[in-house]
């Protein structure tokens, strides 16, 4: 059913920002709801296929609650995504220090949780700039 | 050594930050270079030893070029750094999509990057702001 | 380290529950800052320590945050833990879609998180509790 | 057949614990039955059937002595599910030494076993209570 | 300390038979002790460690409740275990219908269970006879 | 091929002890040949096709040299089979010490081997009984 | 789609070399070209569907951005691929320290990159020539 | 042993190349046999123990046949020598095709090999290139 | 195709040895044709498709340079082939140092390789005899 | 230990060879002995270790019974014994089928076993001949 959401966005010319300001969303979470791995209501999926000119069947498949988690391997092989890997090989204890540092013991959520991606022209090279943004969750004591 | 390095780090009471302040860098490259993950300079390790009371055992491991990657699992066990992976599991695709549309085909750079930690304080629960800035390098055709 | 506060407290006699009054917390809670999985509080370090007649060190330890996760084999051995991950692969599924039917689209946190254990005890051969009670995160949408 | 029981279920509009009360069984174990996790007698599976609108292909695979385990990756990636498994990377030791010493040395049964989910409303945030229940078997000696 | 266990039983010539008809156990029952994967009552332990002249190290080693589980590879490489892996990789799902066919639907327990070696002679070469006997535990419904 | 087969079975309404006393075998033997995992005489084939109903393309499965081996993940998740790799995990090595005490060094032939299963009827709850006998095969030196 | 572009060169004849000579290319980049490994132009695209005798179908797959990485297993078990894995575990350490020796701490870029193959002939025997030839990236700090 | 030949080579100020000028070897040649992934004549390590102060201990470390294959994890996490294994999985099957191509069924020798690596001065960014150069074998029928 | 091939061989009678002597190869090498592990020239592959009553498609596959590498799990499953896995397990690094013993460092090549098998009769039980005949290839300096 | 076997026959400067013949067994067996796979008799191991000059330890190392499978990860590294696991990945099934075709359905001893390793002078390149020769086990019925 990806699939055949992503052909119809290719085939409505239509980008996720263009698809997301029509719904009030960030491009990030109408992408992750196309690859079946956001759930999206009643309404914003009626309009997104509205959009893609598709039908029921699309609309089901948007609102439901995926199984979550869809890189086959344990360790991701596309270039793209294997350096957003590498990075938490590389600097995941330094990050886990300074955020403890910053907060005490706990984590950044992973749910209540937003991703930006934003372009950063430069001269030498234009620059990807990415947001993540969780709340704080300390470890409860009992 | 890098035992000793946090070690030392604790007992002079200093924070990433400070530390950080005193060589001009960002309180994750620092926390990475005490994790044996980034290179300093001569004079940047001199400085950080001076602060933290050690010799030149210190000096050396600062300024070698290390072996990276220091997570032993192939998937990290330690909660807050899975978080970043589960992550890359639920948006990874979706992402790389957004990435592209704004780019063309090509990736984010893991090595002209920079990595930093905030916190944002909010009165329903700080949250942890976490931005990726990479070059952006477009596949080469020959 | 963990292997010294063990041998401390077998040497002392106390059980668990016992250590847990002394200090208002569970004995669960308890266990898990024995074996470096949950931070202490300074207080509860020190208090903890003078039950077990042990020093400086071991407040540290028990202060700092942990790296957690303390299995080492992807799939556990020990047949007592194994069987709750069995749970997971027998009723995994199914529970994630009673939750959802219950909550809507998001998971029970595993951080501001309980865990408590009970004996019920049975004619036909005593029944191990074991109760879970972890805040529900619903998905954010941006 | 999973599939086409879910989507019966789904077209029927009713809960998990609305078929359940028809059949005098917990929420939880006709979950897993649908999952094919467990088996029904053949009244259950009959009745079960009825209420769905489903026919015999669906009370012979209800009935079957099934392969249990449905999570192919060892380690599973969907978020919900994945926090049970970090819940014994963090707390399986100490929930270990608990047991042991309520109960000797021996196990939880996965077998002779319950499930139960129930929501708990709290104004903070509802939580999400789950409790295992499982009879305690001794290590024989012999 | 099972090196210190089995260096004692060799340089005492007894072997596991002796050794368990002394305790009126099963030598496979004793060797699992020695190997620290079943534990001994203090009075077992004791009279071990009299037997092969050991001090109060080998009893509490002895009577402590161990982790258990000790191949460390997933796939066990020493020929004489592999073969028992083997047959559950060729036999595995015949004797799962078989059982089910005498038994219903449910395992049997490797808690409630014993384990006895024994030599078959035969002219044509002798025969090693393994019985496994575990109580049959069927799934529960609830 | 081996889903026919245990349809037909189960149409027939024979039992695997039934088919067995039919063709002169074990039960296990007959059910490790509709796995697949065994490989019959062109007569055992023949009798077993009449008795299921079956026609040529049962008798060439049935007759064929198998490829062995039919769990796909390395680590069983079915909780019956994984009861005996955990006995494995558990009692490997005690066994092996106990079978080299009793034959020396070398192997239990899992090739010139039976497997049969037996149900010891206990008023405290019914035994499952699994009897392995397989030739002693010494390390020959050359 | 990968399978259909091999056949269809296959019968025009044509190498990769002389494909490659009608784009302007290199012959490796037309190869990950029909591997879907590397994206073509939109006119990149319709020239080598039209040398191959291909329609719409070809151009679409060859000028989107792929997921990339194409051998599955984690080690791949084609002897020639091996080898480049074999010399990686052989002499990547050595390889590291002499980079890093010519350039400082960094990588060769995988992105902007090119590679070359190459037959020298020799009478003892040709050999292959592989060039690799990317650009070096110096760790940034910040 | 490594260890301690880098350090001798780190204090001795000399680099691999001008190690390799004394010894008439490429210093790809000799930072393998520092690493203890190639074995020198017992000429060659004489001289190179000469040039690093070093005495008959690291001679014989020199002169031995390794066990070859130094990298630990299956996949590497160092930055550097993974991008080589994603080149691999990038271009490992076209590069496949393009060498049986030009040479027919066969593989590139990792035995009878070569590997250079140079430093290629551009105003863009200086490039690394690494050429592998190895005899063809082709396969042989018999 | 592979099993398109082993059936027509089936119903044709013909054992692997006498297809082979049609052309005048061994049949080890004409069973590694079939399995797609070697590829047939031309004439070769019309020969065999000629005694096989099979067309064009068959010699198309049969003269392609394959993929290697038939089985999918890392540890095979199957006991005549895992055997030989078993062998390297315990004389691997023996064999290794008979080798380097006998020719020095470098390998036995898998390419300019022979297989045979012989069947050698013994009154004990025959024994299968396995003959691998590789070129000795010494590692290169330079 | 087995590091002080092979330093002791190192500074014996005897080979293999030499040992076995005044064993009075081939010299595969004895390397096996040494590297602690294969056990040595009480009058074996005291020539032995005559022969190399150490005492009563090495003695009880070579005859106990021991653990084998001496190599770590599962896919072995080293080149010359990567080259068996690659033999077996192209050769595994076709030599199923030709073995099976000569004897039935079986296996190859591991265990009732030799393996010899020999020179073969060839001008055009010396040749390393390995013979594998265990007793053939039929499957047993029963």
């Amino acid at each position: 059913m990806t699939e055949t959401l992503l052909a119809a966005k290719a085939s409505s010319g239509l980008t996720f920002a263009q698809l997301a300001s029509h719904l009030g969303l960030d491009e990030m979470c109408v992408a992750a709801m196309l690859y079946g791995q956001a759930s999206a209501s009643p309404q914003e999926a009626a309009k997104l296929c509205d959009l893609l000119g598709l039908g029921k069947d699309a609309v089901a498949f948007l609102t439901r609650y995926p199984i979550k988690g869809c890189l086959d391997p344990v360790v991701p092989t596309d270039p793209l995504i294997y350096r957003f890997y590498e990075i938490m090989q590389v600097y995941g204890l330094p990050m886990k220090d300074v955020i403890q540092e910053k907060f005490g013991d706990g984590i950044m959520s992973a749910i209540d949780f937003t991703l930006h991606v934003d372009k950063v022209e430069d001269p030498k090279g234009d620059r990807v700039k990415v947001v993540f943004c969780g709340k704080f969750l300390p470890y409860k004591k009992w």
